[in-house]
């Protein structure tokens, strides 16, 4: 038996976000201070750090779990399976819908049945939950779902990771510029072979880590401070992740029994450029082996940083050809990997 | 192999919110208009149908997490483990951590995250996560724990359900006076033996029900229509509990192999009175069998309705003798059933 991922699908929202839209931005201090450099500068350094020269925001009408129910129609047309044989759907997310100009987390219904819903599935032995766990959501579903599969109470899981950060962010924290909005889809399945995913690790670190993304406050501190939105630790996040992500990838990879050198592909989540490209580097020094050229795509330029969404995304488009110089081969090794609010790590090794 | 419930707790919130403390409320129908009746005559036809006299509300300092922490930590001691031993943390909730006197869900990180770190685990194998499933949540995350167990991922898992409704209540609908606020916590193994979960059921109700509970207005139309409330058509959650919770409980049942004489106990999500009697009414009627006596135990009447917190917290009172003329003894079999947001039923059938 093996369980693969037998259809992909994800929806970029059309409306970009550039990085000279925030050239009116006030951005401040977590003080409330001024910085010294004007917004050209914040804006060019945060470019050379995070790699991001572009975001998404979903149209104002259109919320998370809209996001996920076009991103989860694709997946189900590209796995050409009839939506009523899903067993599950399962929604990862952060903050739920939440309708633009309001401030409120909507997460009643859950999304998973909001989605299931709009595909107008009728089964209701298709169990649809949510899931909350950071920006490795997607990931965790995904390995919530072989679960499933291994324990017989399943057999075709549809996996979505949503997010619209676009609603949640502070305009007066330069951090506002990482977030943006989009869904990426799965279908999860039982089929024949040896393939398909070989091995997966979970961490949650939480003892001084779970803090490090939180709700908080506008830097801006005229502002009500009733009022929160997604905070983030930067620099312990950054450490972290450098420490303790590459090592989880070992393990995960160890426990696949395949060699370092049998890896084509590692789709990792696209929180920041150069933590991603320090993370890869120090993943390879474990194994004192070279990065291979284009090992690991990065979509993080154009689509910046929409948490759970990024993974399944990046996987669909250079699934169906739309990452340039990047595609899958039967049997090329790919591992996943993700790191987010919690702080969860996961990490997945995946046969194609 | 057997997945049994190895040690149980709850937090109930020692503060007491009577009927009576409603009677300066000025509710209205879900148009705006007054009632014809003054509020003695609303809260005797609440109380006749919903069985409700009291409810609990957490202090004004403590949030959902900390509900959770508190129940967490007693089901440790009770099941005397090392929580370092855990393997997973699942946290079943609806609304996240609001803070008293704010309309925001606080999310980020998962409530999951903020138990564990609250009791100070260290083991980052210990995988900590929310799931979002309505008042069914804590059953369906016993069901993936078992899962987990089955699939050979998991050998000790926390599945916690918290619950503070009174932070997101509409004080000008009637059906505030349902709420209420509370957390139940159990421990789920692998051990030796034949007894423990023998079956279980899950259905998600969404092609006409998904928005039976919502997140919805006030009653009250001079409100800031931004902000929302939970809010329920009751009438139609109670013709679809009665029609779709007594053949889920029964399919249940039959899978489960047990005759419904040998039923010892039935422990049904404290919806409302009313409607979880018309439950087992029917249910009986489904086997032509009369209902025998004290088999379905009520905590409504004092405990109100904590969404997922009631069904673990009925478990923890009867479990440490704290129901009068109501105790389990080895190898009773108790039905566990619940319904709600999603709308979602499950049912798990369970030899004590």
């Amino acid at each position: 038996m093996a369980i693969k991922i037998t259809g992909t699908g994800s929806y970029i929202p059309s409306s970009i976000e550039k990085n000279e839209d925030f050239h009116q931005h006030e951005f401040l201090n977590t003080d409330g201070s001024n910085f010294k450099h004007d917004n050209n500068v914040i804006i060019e350094k945060f470019k050379a750090i995070t790699g991001i020269g572009e975001r998404r925001y979903a149209d104002n009408h259109i919320n998370t779990s809209d996001l996920g129910f076009f991103a989860a129609e694709k997946a189900i047309a590209d796995a050409k399976i009839d939506p009523e044989t899903l067993d599950y759907i399962i929604v990862a997310h952060n903050f739920g819908d939440v309708v633009h100009g309001t401030i409120q987390s909507d997460i009643l219904p859950c999304l998973a049945s909001r989605i299931k819903h709009n595909l107008r599935i009728k089964n209701p032995k298709c169990v649809a939950y949510d899931i909350l766990f950071g920006c490795p959501g997607w990931i965790e579903g995904v390995i919530q779902a072989q679960a499933f599969i291994k324990a017989g109470i399943a057999k075709r899981c549809l996996v979505i990771g949503a997010e619209a950060l676009s609603r949640v962010v502070d305009k007066h924290d330069r951090d506002s510029m990482i977030y943006s909005d989009g869904a990426g889809a799965t279908i999860i399945e039982e089929t024949e072979g040896n393939d398909g995913i070989l091995a997966h690790e979970t961490a949650s670190f939480t003892y001084d880590e779970a803090y490090y993304l939180y709700f908080g406050n506008s830097n801006n501190q005229k502002l009500c401070r009733d009022t929160r939105y997604i905070k983030m630790d930067g620099r312990k996040i950054y450490e972290f992740a450098l420490s303790q992500v590459p090592l989880a990838m070992k393990n995960c990879l160890d426990n696949s029994g395949i060699d370092i050198k049998d890896v084509k592909k590692i789709l990792i989540h696209q929180a920041n450029e150069k933590m991603d490209e320090a993370i890869l580097k120090r993943f390879y020094k474990l194994y004192n082996t070279d990065i291979p050229e284009g090992i690991m795509p990065m979509s993080i330029q154009k689509y910046g940083n929409s948490s759970v969404a990024t993974v399944p995304t990046l996987l669909d488009l250079i699934k169906h050809g739309k990452m340039s110089n990047q595609s899958f081969s039967k049997g090329d090794v790919i591992i996943f990997a993700s790191v987010g609010a919690g702080m969860h790590i996961n990490a997945m090794v995946y046969k194609y």
